[in-house]
């Protein structure tokens, strides 16, 4: 193995998951806990519930990726038809193993249920695989070893795959030669476009190496990821190194390290100066407080918010002044500071933060475009407010309003101006 | 090409897509645009920006797919690698295109915005390709006719992506043999497993071929999707008589037809009353106001909402009594309860919908475990409540909650018990 450096794909079975609604997820779980054994994802595909569609992309990613991970098809209904398209792939027989059969009965029988007609499908497996216990459901997954490449089929249902993949997956990839290894730390920036980083990070580039540094950008978010390879103390003094570097050119603009969202780095900050925090949201609809309540702890920081979509419930649960409603109309700077200042009074928090804007499609006018937001947030020494017009259809303008003013938050929390 | 069946596949380029939090979600755009035409996508891919791994996705999707359509790494930067990759995966030369060269400064121009030194590489052009201007950012697009197949290379940023699919790449696919294409109808089912769905509508499945089925279950929301070949008024008779038996099988847990969730079936409801809503969350933080405003037109019936992540905040905004909450808990039928009457009547809404519950991964007890939610929904003529233990991890938990209240809510809303 040496210096070769091993890659991963994702295989998401699932004709639900190729319409226009439903995106496959797991992909997202199994990137994650392979970063941290410093294994690269290269490649995910999704095929539909077909033996040949599936049998054929088996066949491609086992010869070039060292680890392939399939979720899904493993239930017991007609559409389930993983097992047979891995057999077929890699040219083995399925086989009727009893000891699985026992799994699955006992399983039944643990909930109170009565087991359905074709869950004892489930204990045919793939001829010379290791079966994989599964204790959040009935489907049991499966695991191949192809010399020193691995094949793990799991079940699609997250809270199932994640528990099979961290028992019985990860540990085999934590064993592989760990000179191939990488450790990455990720720097979170706010309120700055994508190009703007590059063009400040960019001297770093030949002075740690193109490969080692990864900008991730999405509507006011942008993501440094930082690699160094191995994953002992050299590895950690680099990224240590790389970090300080690539910090110094981010100042103020870094919002942390190792943070899932701009959410997060808001509940720290909030965290680190035991103050709490209220939202008040026209145009985002609650999207600003779902994501802090998506943190584990929020609860601690997070009292809660107005969705104020209607001017009356601006007016009644957030006391913004009529006068100001009529005289700068909803979507304004005197309501969004009213809105925070409202928030954080009415709710008694120690920050308010609002947003009022025009997510489109309609409800533009030459004046106040579709598109323009104003956010605001209120503090203990004060409100601080900013407005753009953003570019984009109706999700992406309330995914921007949202980062932006977590953005200014997070700033107002460091006692930045 | 009669009654061959068309397929499409997706190709999505960008390292970011390929890590722990982002996903491409240009696919379901494409999605949903090709089966308005009937034609089904069958293939999702990702590849990071890398030459070979762009190349070797290309040649493979066009040789087996009637339409690839490839989203991503058409920008100035380094990075982006896409034309070349096509040109490599096709055989091609690269030209430099003075007319796409013209476009490019005519853009930045149009917006007083320098042209960044590497602008000019985006005029270079995959020999015998079509160039497709980008009114919505700087990025020309391409298409290629290979035969009768055709290959479309889109910008990333969605909202320069949907543009130019519109308007360039869908009018090839609806000049495509008609005899090809299929209607389709989807009924929306809420508060039912999909297990049951299916052993409902199995009996039909005979009378109309499996094949013309296909069931999606997503947490609390299950999606039946019906087809019929062809787009006359024969497959219009056809989905009609489809739509009438599998809806005299469902009876009330069907929520509506065509609709994108359960949110806009609540509002759909609202509307035929004439009536308004408000919402009370705990748990789900704001996920059933974000989902409702997610629907255009939800402010004609949608006032809006409190978070109350607090008790203070259930207390102060919501009239929830400090006896229920110490009484019962905040995670409680009667909380439940107080909470949606309480949004009713402070926000002057005909409804409100409330939920409290736990959804971890701490909180649990062994009375109330991590899981359990309760919801309301108090109305004109009353109070209903409900509660669960939902399986699953703190976001599953989250969207079964959000389901089952909006659930709840649309059959009260059409007067069903």
């Amino acid at each position: 193995m040496g210096d070769h450096r091993r890659s991963a794909a994702c295989l998401a079975v699932g004709s639900e998951l190729l319409g226009g609604d439903k995106l496959d997820r797991n992909s997202l779980t199994v990137s994650r806990a392979l970063a941290g054994l410093g294994l690269a994802m290269t490649e995910k595909r999704v095929v539909g519930d077909d033996v040949e569609a599936i049998a054929g992309a088996v066949g491609d990613l086992v010869a070039r990726h060292d680890l392939v991970v399939v979720t899904g098809g493993l239930g017991p209904t007609a559409d389930d038809v993983t097992r047979d398209a891995v057999a077929r792939a890699l040219g083995r027989a399925i086989e009727h193993d009893p000891a699985v059969a026992g799994w699955i009965r006992e399983r039944y029988a643990a909930q109170g249920r009565e087991m359905p007609v074709h869950a004892p499908s489930m204990a045919r497996v793939v001829a010379g695989s290791r079966p994989l216990p599964n204790l959040r459901g009935a489907a049991p997954g499966l695991l191949v070893e192809l010399g020193d490449r691995v094949l793990a089929v799991l079940p699609g249902p997250p809270w199932e795959m994640v528990e099979m993949l961290e028992r019985d997956v990860l540990p085999v990839v934590a064993s592989w030669d760990p000179g191939a290894r990488r450790l990455s730390r990720t720097l979170l920036v706010g309120g700055v476009f994508e190009s703007d980083v590059e063009q400040r990070v960019r001297p770093l580039y030949e002075r740690f190496g193109r490969d080692d540094v990864s900008i991730l950008a999405s509507y006011g978010v942008v993501r440094l990821v930082l690699w160094a390879a191995g994953d002992g103390p050299a590895a950690m003094d680099r990224l240590g190194e790389m970090e300080r570097a690539f910090s110094e050119r981010l100042g103020n603009d870094l919002a942390g390290v190792d943070l899932t969202g701009l959410a997060e780095a808001a509940v720290v900050g909030l965290r680190r100066r035991g103050e709490r925090l209220a939202t008040a949201e026209s145009c985002t609809g609650g999207l600003v407080s779902a994501r802090l309540t998506d943190v584990p702890g929020a609860s601690e920081v997070f009292v809660g918010g107005v969705v104020a979509y209607s001017n009356e419930v601006k007016e009644l649960e957030l006391e913004v002044p009529l006068a100001t409603l009529v005289g700068h109309g909803a979507v304004s700077e005197a309501v969004a500071r009213a809105m925070a200042e409202g928030a954080r009074r009415r709710l008694a928090a120690d920050w308010g933060v609002a947003i009022t804007g025009i997510a489109g499609p309609t409800g533009g006018t030459e004046d106040k475009p579709v598109g323009l937001v104003h956010w605001a947030v209120a503090g203990p020494d004060g409100v601080a407010a900013a407005h753009r017009v953003f570019p984009g259809d109706r999700s992406v303008v309330r995914e921007w309003s949202c980062n932006s003013a977590l953005d200014l938050l997070r700033r107002r929390l460091a006692g930045l101006g």
